[in-house]
């Protein structure tokens, strides 16, 4: 069992790699000298009395949601698309940052610019000059391709839109590749810093092939305290019944945690969670386009990702908590609660967003 | 009285200069093909019939915070030791970022680096330098100097810590410098961008002299719908009644705005407003070091700024609600009697952190 660390930087390796390197323990709680274990690490000697470090013999094991296999297509070859798809499309955001937008909207406060229409344009020019019979799953096109293919492309050409038409950091641009149902390899370029200090970095992931921030290897945090925490959600624009059980969910770990951020892009907040700068988040009604790169990258980064209500976590799930792992249990101990009682009282938690016909392995 | 403009970019001229250059009216609502004020400005035709535009004759007139002096230190000499002064934090906070923190704890959740004292020292070294016979309060090191100065410089070496130690963005290093109670020069060094990507910018504002970001005159938004408008609150350590009500509150807007984001640094979501990528924040028992320099950024953006009440707003009051001004009143529709009933519940809404002695106009 590997053995637990608290507030390790985000690209420090993970404690099976420290296993392999120094098989003694160590803990942050040391009274020892050890409190900066990240510059000083090195072997322990007797010195330590009150090293504080626990294992986890119970810890649950969750399913992966990441496929076994990216099929036919070698994994370098489509990880290079998917960063190029992102890529293509986040070169129409970034002309377009800074500009006024046409706004016109779908709901009430649901908004939708030009950007995003010519963004998922420009992906899936990509995709389908290099993979023209996969099927594809946009946010603004919906479903293009050969249904009867094994590879679902499920692209967020804008995610965070109001974000975006405010000019407000975080957004992205989010592509993540399916094979039989799992995600298979994924990209998300996050547009950071806004007015006068507008940037961007690249995350991807491919299915067992690790996390990555710019190319350098990322790793969820190693937190293990809900009052150390810093957590992230979201609230669709369904004000119903899900939405207002997450605005008490916000309030309770508002006040348990060190704070629960609202940022209002789900790409991003999950790649933060894979960053290692936020333990969990989690969000009620997301589609597939939200979540595909994503979740990816969480569980690349040694994360858990599950339904909300604790259960196997599948693309066009209606729920999704992601976490770093060692907090999951314990968040789901109120999540998952109040998750089963919506179930009970009859919210629709259906598979949803699934192309007709799209093979899977679930 | 200015003509009203929605969704005006931030870099662009407020409504009183437009008046002077175009003195016909404009809407981006208008159906005529001026949709894209922003790029199509010139002068209205007679194509227009369905321009939608509205005066506020009635807008209420809200006390400012900002001095009407600098006293007898000339601005130009004000400012720049208060943006020698954040700069100089800001370099310490910078040489910090993405190193492992020391983390202590003031409170549960309340947290503290030393990133926060060195960066106060510094601070403070700059202040004392040039003005060696000024009060200054700073969060982590209290009241020093002369109570009798009529200058208080309020000092927040490291605004929202817990974003930091988390390596979040964003996070800010914050100061003001009030005369005879009154705000009269800000600077504000934000740090954007995060892993890979950091980089800060610089807000500036002097009493009567406007609000700059890098140097470039910014100003708040023109939105006056707030179903079309971008909040932010904050919740404090401290969850007592005010807290609950500030939940309650977040609930309200997040159901009726675009969102309601929670960030977690009060100086950076003042800068937000006055920027014009937010409409408005607010939040309950902020200290002088919090609110310093971004209530007279939001004022000189061309904001206003009362305390949650809707009542005239002084730096060591324990409420604020910072705005565009154009939906100030309708914000204080529902903040304004949540806020009374507080009052009414016995809640302690006395000035606080006023330096014993320090003379102020009100």
């Amino acid at each position: 069992m590997p053995l637990r660390f608290s507030h390790i930087p985000r690209s420090f390796p993970p404690s099976n790699y420290l296993n392999q390197c120094f098989p003694q323990r160590y803990s942050e709680n040391s009274q020892c000298g050890y409190g900066s274990i990240h510059l000083k690490l090195k072997p322990k000697r007797n010195l330590c009395t009150k090293a504080v470090v626990s294992e986890f013999p119970n810890q649950k094991q969750y399913p992966k949601v990441g496929a076994q296999s990216t099929g036919p297509i070698p994994t370098s070859q489509l990880i290079q698309v998917v960063e190029t798809a992102a890529k293509t499309g986040a070169e129409v955001v970034m002309d377009a940052v800074n500009k006024p937008r046409n706004i016109s909207y779908k709901g009430l406060t649901d908004l939708v610019t030009e950007t995003d229409k010519m963004s998922e344009a420009a992906i899936l020019e990509v995709v389908r000059k290099n993979f023209g019979d996969h099927l594809i799953l946009g946010e603004e096109g919906g479903v293009v391709g050969d249904t009867l293919s094994d590879y679902l492309w499920c692209i967020d050409p804008l995610d965070g839109t109001t974000n975006f038409a405010h000019g407000y950091p975080s957004f992205a641009v989010s592509v993540g590749v399916l094979y039989r149902g799992h995600p298979t390899a994924a990209a998300v370029v996050e547009f950071v810093g806004g007015h006068m200090a507008w940037n961007t970095r690249l995350f991807s992931a491919t299915a067992g092939g690790g996390a990555f921030c710019n190319g350098q290897k990322i790793y969820v945090s190693q937190t293990d305290k809900v009052e150390r925490s810093l957590l992230v959600t979201g609230f669709g624009y369904d004000h119903d019944d899900a939405w207002a059980t997450n605005i008490e969910l916000f309030k309770e770990y508002t006040d348990i945690s060190r704070g629960v951020r609202r940022l209002g892009a789900a790409a991003v907040d999950m790649c933060h969670v894979a960053l290692g700068i936020v333990e969990a988040y989690w969000e009620y009604r997301l589609k597939p386009w939200d979540m595909a790169a994503g979740v990816l990258m969480v569980e690349e980064a040694g994360g858990t990702v599950t339904r909300m209500d604790g259960e196997k976590f599948c693309l066009f799930d209606r729920s999704v908590l992601v976490s770093n792992g060692v907090l999951h249990a314990k968040l789901l101990e109120k999540i998952g609660p109040a998750t089963e009682k919506l179930k009970s009282k009859g919210i629709d938690f259906s598979l949803w967003y699934k192309p007709e016909n799209y093979r899977t392995d679930f």
